[in-house]
């Protein structure tokens, strides 16, 4: 008998009563069978189309008066962060309470568990501290990976270095197809464009992925030093899958159907890779007359937080086409149904 | 269908039993309208006796072994602190855990939610993740009320620069009250002495509106420098009532039935407003022998945290007169009522 | 009436269906009869007893699909903590919320609760804030002590300057006579050493009092610059009961049991009781080859975070004889039975 036991209970799962949920979690019936979710490349049409329908059910969750059920009741989450990252942890630290999860919160950055030890020994000692399902983020590229070689409960990624951010790509895939999908839920025929530092971006790497997936045309776009080794990229494909990389402004925004801007992170001029914000802002930076050359009602999206008046200006942040406030919001969704599928998840 | 809806359920809220209660909150029939408390200048008279009978109500479920009630369930209360507080958060967080809400913290010194961002962005941010019921604490004075103006659900000052702190003001009155009022709640012919920096005092400035709305004869006393531009307010009043402004301690202690020292902030000397602490201390500090002037028995307050030996004397602030541990207390249970009230508006 | 009752209720004390708490914590049945734990000098071996049969029923919780039991529901444990240490911090968290406890933590060193503040005051103000549990770290020895004094709940010592530790020596003694107590829970015929920087360990303290209690063989080992003092100790024995103190990492290690290194602190250095951490880690740390001399399969323990490399070797704290993971789970359980048994001891 082991102290950890994630197998869920018969009494709990039922009680979410949603669509995909009506089998409990945890046999196989529910079609789930990741362990960790580490990368959005893994994930196969079938497995994004079950993550797009149980975040559906969860956001029929928080439509209610309470906004919470007892799926996850006595589980332990524990969010570990070694990046400064509010946001992110509450979206996580939200979406676990809303499914009556104990919620352990560790951000390293003023923590003394790991001084001294290794990533891996910190893992270990969280999983003896009781957590069950580990939410990481980290500066360094794989950490996530190397953790879920040594933890025995579910390891969901919070972003790690340049490599890969899954919850917030399958956001971003959920809130553009809630405007855009066609009935089978593709995005054939839709142009998605993500603009600005692609190079330093895990949101845009996992994008990649689920954007082509989903039969978007995707192009990123950016000054040729942060578009660096994509278009390489983009000749082989993601999964064979092709997209478009130009530094262009103007070929990518036009007829666009969604733009995403991205964070320019101001530690990135000292690398000489940016001359200055300023020009920066003034040859990418996404204003309204730029966004007039996309489709008309196009979708404006950024994974926040933003820097205002750089790469986004306030009023296209705030106009009516932005989706960026439904993104936080399809963000608690999207991870309470990554944590119900991972919780069912027997290792 | 929204995702977040504040209006209570009528399954949850009946089980506070408490008098004032009886009828479900979100029903006009609890008598309280207000969808924020941004200050307590709006409070009539009728709402000021419903904080008062709640705020009984929730001292009586502090009394209780389970001091725990379901009416708040599923609710999340967003704690929103760009200053440094650990007090006055904990007594809203402890308040809203009372109440069975889930409670999110945010404490933006520490944070990287705000980054870059303004406070209206950041606003609609934790709304996004979630927040129903948003605490906010600000050294600009307004911000809460410009959090109100794009936060869908409920906003509650926890203090504003030098503006207001309508929780401190309210849990002072229900302190003064418990020894001193009339059987109609009246403080008439109790003389209160606010004694200290009332310039920069937020809580002074509070406690002017609902003190002498309660019928209190309201003095306030400090170094000329620390008192002024009260003069011209208390010569026109608080929505007329008078209040008095006097630098003599003598003048302002003799005969007093309530004595309440405030906190004096070492940086103030800084700005040539004070000599220095000592001279402070030896001319305005609350000593044993300043608050033998008072009247027998006269109450000794102070909003916390205290410098003792400065703005008041150790043996003062530990003596039988302090009731400064029971501000601490009725601070708990005036949140609750608060947040209790706010939680049953529907906007 | 008081606002904090810590009397448990007779509905939700039975539910946790251990063998220990058949009849309901609280009433004197279930024989323990300690307000506060601030040292395990105090505990009878009665008391050890019933300590470690609590924790093997928390164990039994622990090992549950959901691992939480109602037994201090709606009670308020607080945390403060003036000294850094999140796994302690969050050990002590998880216990209490397996027990449905409601948690308020405060880490000083970021709070502004202890701004000018005495600790009695600040123990006063959290009392009046809801605490009914406090468990409290501090770097002064003595201080747990001096906040029972002013505390009308119980206090739980989780670690005081060079004082003790009660919990660590608690779950030190659970680990061990898992695996090498007779059938009586005797460590008779046990040689234990803890090995290091005896001098500074508040660990060290407190294992000696349980260690000896239960009967093993214990030596201290360390450079005598970090045992000065313990010699004479020795001689007298702890309540009588004798112990070995020694330089010499050959004598200590032969044909021992279990052997515990304790973490060095770098800061000792400069303070000339450590010639370098070398030198150190060449005479006296754990390595494989140390470790040799022991009995085979010797325990290795550590109370965490580990210098790996100085005071202990990776492969050997990694090693098949290593209970430093089973250190912590453990922890978790010996407090929650820790929290249980002081909840139901009315004051």
């Amino acid at each position: 008998m082991t102290v950890i036991d994630r197998e869920p209970s018969g009494d709990s799962a039922p009680t979410l009563s949603v669509p995909v949920v009506d089998s409990p979690p945890g046999d196989q019936a529910v079609g789930w069978r990741h362990r960790h979710l580490l990368d959005v490349d893994v994930l196969s049409l079938a497995d994004l189309e079950l993550v797009m329908r149980t975040t559906d059910a969860m956001r029929e969750v928080l439509a209610r008066p309470i906004a919470k059920v007892p799926a996850l009741r006595g589980r332990n989450v524990t969010i570990l962060f070694y990046e400064a990252s509010t946001r992110t942890r509450i979206s996580f630290e939200v979406a676990a309470k809303n499914l009556s999860a104990d919620v352990v919160n560790i951000a390293t950055a003023t923590s003394s568990v790991t001084k001294g030890e290794s990533l891996v020994d910190t893992v270990k000692t969280v999983e003896a501290l009781g957590a069950q399902l580990l939410v990481i983020r980290h500066a360094v590229s794989g950490a996530p990976a190397l953790a879920a070689e040594v933890f025995s409960g579910s390891v969901l990624n919070g972003g790690d270095g340049w490599h890969a951010h899954p919850t917030q790509a399958l956001l971003d895939l959920y809130t553009i197809r809630a405007s855009l999908a066609g009935p089978d839920g593709s995005l054939a025929g839709r142009k998605v464009v993500i603009l600005g530092d692609v190079l330093h971006s895990r949101v845009a790497r996992s994008n990649i992925w689920t954007l082509t997936a989903a039969g978007a045309d995707l192009w990123l776009c950016g000054p040729a030093t942060l578009v660096r080794g994509f278009e390489a990229w983009a000749l082989r494909g993601a999964a064979g899958r092709r997209f478009t990389v130009t530094s262009s402004v103007d070929d990518a925004l036009r007829d666009a159907d969604v733009v995403m801007a991205l964070r320019i992170q101001k530690e990135r001029m000292a690398t000489g890779l940016l001359p200055s914000l300023r020009e920066y802002s003034a040859r990418y930076g996404l204003t309204r007359e730029r966004l007039a050359m996309a489709r008309p009602g196009a979708l404006v999206m950024h994974p926040g937080p933003m820097n205002e008046g750089v790469e986004i200006a306030p009023d296209v942040a705030a106009g009516v086409q932005s989706r960026i406030e439904e993104q936080v919001r399809n963000g608690v969704a999207v991870r309470m149904a990554l944590l119900y599928l991972l919780a069912g998840v027997r290792s």
